[in-house]
């Protein structure tokens, strides 16, 4: 069966490659991912002909992001409609291909919904697949109006918030245009400051163990012309007891009803740290992301990943050895735990910004009437 | 001039090459170290035939971490004597290579000072080496002794603290027999609870950027049949939500008069989250890590280390690629922000533990009083 494969963009001029594109060629449709497991080393586009292709894809984070997750899971219901596979199985397949990004189950069922309800009423498969396309299509370009929407709101909240002249904002992992069908979730924020003449610093925290930050957000950062500044993870409270940071920014996989918010291991510790250093620690995300089904904390399962991401280090361009592919850096042997988010509880985020608007302080009521408000556009 | 070599050491069992030793061949008196930039892949000792050479293993971490370094500073001012070079410049040298380890200068400083009394009393260099040589090995024996009180005192007080079964330990850096003439700090104090039976688990933080952790740590906990688990810094904060951390055991750099606490940086984020979650923040170091002459916080002077232990990553046994003789992961041009410690307040520290005894609450008098008696004790 035909899968992957993978282009070099030389030609190109980076920045023209979206992270993540459907393509129609003779030999049929595609959809086209920028390799995020190669940057910054290599800009290489990874080319899926069916869905187990993507599935694989999305475990070894080659497409990552929770934004950007949702926007792959529809197109994937899509490219298995197009190319007549089972559109069941691809839909359970990719839904279920990492567990805590609830945006990746949102976006496959709305191409899957479409499809069904195409295929019941014309049983024209053809047809159906075709509003799978559509309904993927349209996902992602609202991705795209709805990062520029939370990237007005947010710099708005900060001006709020921030008095002053510029502002420092440190951030985790990468929220960038790599994760979204526009120019991302917190890094948008960061973005429209830069923009805007109201961005100091922006601290990149590297995010051990897969260094999102080094890699992919540094990478973002310095294409957009923006001052930014990596550190360790292990760094960041220096900088909070420097009094160097002004406010957090991060994204978010999961928001539980009750505002507790998943995302990336290593948001938790923050979320502590700006609580003790009164700093703001400003959550953004779509509205897609708050899952009104998941009531808190505790039913949000967190992903374990691999202990070979901790024991070895992973960079593209060398040689491997490990037994993960990596080069080992702990002794033969060593058992690792490697949860790849935590949950921040409600009470520890200042404020929770969508394309609908801003919730402060994170309440259940307000998180729900703020759904129902996007549900009632989305409708209307 | 001579200066560093390598010698590997496949004939010995790894657990018998000590950190630091004094040799003296046929061709002269060489002091050589275990060098820990290479651990865990490969076992080489680093000959040092003169100051400079050992200046640079400082420099390069080769030989690392507070009390060993106080021994091998001292080591450094006899091998200078002892092989006939200036002293005073040696031991300005050797004292200057590295900011903020206290235990450095005031091991150059012992030796020093014995080289010099004998030498202004006898005029005799060869004797005044030997007197320094005297004061080396006695400060790498006493050291030796101090670790296995810190570890009785430290054991003791967790007993204390900590009701129930086995203690669940996470600890930061590497503070084992690696950075001691006995066996550490508070990795020595791990190794006690472990030893009699009440370690449940030894939580090792992987420590970016230069992961002494996961390199050396794990490799030290590994070989003592500890039960041990590594994880990035950032999976600490998961630990604590989940209830999973009794206790944080960590060394120091150095300590304020009023009891601030200089380490390696990624210590004071895991104050805040221990105060956050109610649990124990220890500290283990040796009463020469207490220094009177540096009144609080503001005084540590703070080593920043060069951006590229952060922009790449090191791999002792991989070709290298990057301008800092690592694997690029960010951006070419990326700047990073790279202190080597951090400062944790005296009112996030549970307990200062040193071979006098344990100091708790930390309080600049109580600190005084240990350090008074700790002299009266010595001079007696």
């Amino acid at each position: 069966m035909a899968d992957q494969y993978a282009q070099t963009s030389e030609q190109k001029r980076p920045t023209e490659i979206p992270a993540i594109r459907w393509e129609e060629p003779p030999e049929g449709p595609v959809l086209v991912l920028l390799d995020q497991t190669r940057l910054p080393a290599e800009e290489v586009e990874l080319v899926c002909t069916d869905a187990p292709a993507l599935v694989e894809a999305i475990r070894s984070l080659a497409v990552r992001g929770a934004p950007l997750l949702g926007i792959a899971g529809a197109y994937g219901v899509a490219l298995a409609a197009v190319r007549g596979f089972d559109v069941e199985e691809a839909a359970t397949a990719l839904a279920g291909a990492r567990p805590t990004a609830v945006n990746l189950a949102v976006g496959v069922r709305r191409a899957q919904s479409a499809y069904q309800a195409v295929l019941a009423r014309s049983g024209d498969a053809r047809q159906a697949a075709e509003a799978a396309l559509g309904a993927a299509r349209a996902l992602h370009r609202e991705d795209a109006e709805a990062s520029a929407r939370m990237a007005e709101h947010g710099l708005a909240l900060l001006d709020e918030l921030l008095s002053g002249g510029g502002h420092r904002i440190l951030t985790h992992c990468n929220t960038g245009s790599l994760v979204s069908g526009g120019e991302g979730t917190a890094f948008a924020v960061a973005l429209a400051a830069h923009r805007a003449g109201r961005l100091r610093r922006l601290w990149v925290d590297e995010t051990r163990p897969l260094l999102q930050g080094a890699r992919l957000t540094a990478y973002e950062a310095a294409r957009s012309g923006m001052a930014y500044t990596l550190l360790t993870d292990n760094a960041s409270g220096s900088l909070f007891a420097a009094g160097e940071v002004d406010a957090v920014l991060i994204g978010a996989d999961r928001i539980a009803a009750d505002g507790s918010v998943a995302n990336k291991v290593g948001s938790y510790p923050l979320a502590v740290l700006a609580r003790y250093h009164h700093v703001p620690f400003i959550v953004v995300a779509p509205v897609t992301t708050v899952d009104l089904d998941t009531p808190d904390a505790a039913s949000i399962e967190v992903e374990q990943r691999p202990g070979h991401e901790v024991t070895e280090v992973t960079a593209p361009q060398v040689q491997v050895t490990g037994a993960g592919g990596g080069i080992p850096v702990a002794p033969l042997g060593t058992q690792a735990y490697n949860p790849a988010f935590d949950v921040t509880p409600p009470e520890l985020v200042t404020a929770i910004v969508t394309e609908e608007g801003v919730v402060s302080p994170v309440r259940a009521d307000a998180l729900a009437e703020m759904c129902a408000r996007s549900r009632r556009v989305a409708t209307s």
